[in-house]
């Protein structure tokens, strides 16, 4: 077997073989084919596609060569959460303790944020002394006392993904629907779970900024996986503004916090209940949906999720008391509000140019080895649709440096849209693939 | 301006503009765009095309990078000859003394064969003494006293054309069309000449199997050319079986000269003349196409090509007297007969094979830096529509070295298909465009 020949394969829209799925990427993780014939291949596959039965096999081949986590000893179901992406999305440090005060297993292996994503590892680290780097085997026991247990993903976890993601970045063939299929796939299967419940962003700050390419994710998702005879719910959902108020690491868990205490932003909480709702309904699936969403509802409001939060953070090395002491988070020195020009509507505010905005001021990082700053961020006092007089405020900007404020003001300036009437309204959850 | 930027904008089907496609052919030329970025775009390209103004640029931005052979003090027109490459096309050969003999000056820069296609610098090598590695100044000489010239590809001629043309092997982006394009015309602008012909093959021994494609590419060629106020004529000609019987670099020398005597098989010495009158009807715009063959055909009949290819063998340090005695070039020592297994019609003899056979046998490299044997190769006895009888002889094999005599056996059997009824006339020349 030769790698041009794979190449000419896909070029010319021809389907690809299991063997010939291994042969590339065996291949490639061992480094045996160069990085020029691996992104000529992935470019083609970015144009020809790969079919449902070539998507199993690339999905099954990354994952024979991720070592699995075997949580077969652990008892009761263990269902995942995937995010694409957006900002200001904090739900998995809400549904992943909601879901496991209703007594189903939850391992996250969560990931560093990248670009004007957040990452839910970053966020973590702003819990004075939280340990995101277990073992496997400190994970297990994690898991198995608090029902949810979240960890960095480990090179050995992930390494075919991980050298393939890196070239897809850097070989423009990162928005192949298909590769970005396998890739959520086949790392979150290595998580050992039985199903889990993807959601799928769309809008300006999602991976898949157009709805198709994100109904075609979605789609793909739960055919391939129904394939592996694994279960996956996609759940589509807006990411044409950022998720909840806060946006930056620290500000996240204090709104995540606030919305495990019963308060937090209405889009938040609902986005958190219906995501928490469908894995508890994976578990247990003579349960309805809302019957589901109603429990969760009830594990919201009477504090369960926010003590089984606390119960991770104290097993993670971290100092639950931060839940109830913002102050020992930490916080930015400055505050820097941004006020709106004239009344009206609020008809967009651009969540790819927040997370920028954010990213500039030190929240995020356009490398994955930049330094970040926990502490800072945006919180936005409006969210689309909302009424607003001149001079009101849209929203702050908490920042240590302010070497880069005034660009990131602009930004922030040209993100929000203020419309004379008010916008349409667009729903937040707009579609369940199942 | 990013690389990852420029694959994107040819991922997403729009256009560059000169400074982009600047950045990356000069960026890639000297190393500083990594392999595996340039192939991302290339394969791109091969998928989203090439708009004619971007192939103008990229053209000529590949040209603005290839020093220019100078002949503005050489007298009368310089007109090139190209071919895209096939199995058996020695009309180089005889095409360059031809219409200089007709006073016209034609600067050849001719390349090794690769894969199944010979090259007509393997075959001017098996001339004794023959030095097709001249300088500038030599070339010029030779140009200037015999009016054809023929020196090989050097590094310093062509740095974009040579790394590109690596890269496209290596990645399956060989077979874009406008690459293709671009890489011929910013070759043969370099030689310095006001126009040429090139002979675009189709059929299973072409660069371009298929009718369209080689359309797509003859058409390309003349457009491009023309907004670079150069004029090409593309003549469309067949692929499908060997040009002339010889395939070989020593039996193909053998049998240019018997064409330049006079004799030779009728399709090389058609193709040949068609060829020679478009580029003498090139450099005189006043004559027709017919009157320029009937000159051809007389220079071809009195000798005065062969007296040309005589005086061109000489001027480059070869001896001329090898084209009276053929017993001077190399020879093979063992002649191999295969015949007919019955009665019919000869409906198809693949060029792909029949080129691969000699390959095998040692007439052509798989790599560029294999070592060739000049005088092996294949002679047809019967060309396609011929009757023949079982056991009658269709060609033979002239090798030195058994080892893989079996092996050819089969695949030139295996090329020559016999039918029951006579095979539909395919054209020798299907079209020119200009």
């Amino acid at each position: 077997m030769r790698v041009i020949d794979l190449i000419q394969i896909k070029r010319d829209k021809d389907e690809f073989s299991r063997e010939e799925i291994d042969f590339f990427l065996q291949g490639y993780t061992r480094g045996e084919i160069p990085d020029y014939q691996a992104s000529a291949l992935l470019m083609a596959v970015f144009f020809s596609g790969l079919s449902d039965a070539e998507l199993v096999d690339w999905t099954e081949s990354m994952s024979a060569m991720t070592p699995q986590m075997d949580l077969g000893d652990l008892d009761g179901k263990k269902i995942g959460k995937h995010s694409t992406g957006g900002v200001g999305d904090k739900t998995s440090l809400i549904v992943g303790p909601l879901v496991a005060a209703a007594g189903i297993t939850v391992p996250m292996i969560v990931g560093r944020g990248l670009a004007h994503a957040g990452g839910t590892l970053d966020k973590l680290e702003s819990i004075p002394g939280f340990n995101a780097r277990l073992s496997p085997k400190e994970f297990k026991a994690v898991l198995r006392n608090a029902g949810v247990a979240m960890t960095g993903q480990t090179e050995e976890l992930v390494p075919a993904d991980k050298k393939l993601a890196s070239l897809r970045n850097a070989s423009g063939t990162g928005e192949s629907i298909p590769l970005i299929a396998s890739s959520i796939l086949s790392k979150k299967l290595a998580e050992g779970v039985e199903g889990m419940v993807v959601d799928v962003k769309t809008g300006s700050g999602a991976l898949t900024e157009k709805m198709a390419d994100s109904r075609r994710l979605a789609q793909s998702l739960v055919t391939i996986a129904k394939r592996m005879n694994k279960k996956v719910v996609s759940v589509i959902t807006d990411m044409d503004q950022p998720l909840g108020n806060a946006v930056g690491n620290a500000l996240e868990v204090m709104e995540a916090v606030e919305a495990m205490r019963g308060g937090g932003p209405t889009d938040l909480v609902e986005l958190s209940l219906e995501l928490a709702a469908r894995m508890i309904a994976m578990a247990q699936p003579d349960r309805t949906v809302e019957s589901a969403k109603d429990q969760a509802f009830k594990l919201l409001s009477d504090g369960s999720a926010l003590k089984k939060f606390r119960q991770l953070i104290e097993m993670q090395g971290g100092d639950p008391s931060a839940v109830d002491h913002f102050e020992q988070l930490p916080n930015a020195s400055a505050e820097f509000a941004i006020s709106s020009p004239r009344a009206g509507y609020i008809s967009r505010i651009c969540a790819d140019d927040i997370g920028q905005a954010a990213v500039l001021m030190g929240a995020g990082r356009e490398k994955l080895d930049s330094e970040i700053d926990l502490a800072v961020g945006i919180v936005l006092e409006h969210k689309i649709g909302d009424r607003i007089q001149a001079g009101e405020r849209l929203c702050s900007i908490y920042y240590n440096e302010e070497t880069h404020l005034e660009e990131a003001t602009q930004m922030v300036e040209d993100a929000f849209h203020i419309s004379s009437v008010p916008p349409e309204t667009r729903p937040l959850i707009y579609e369940v693939l199942q």
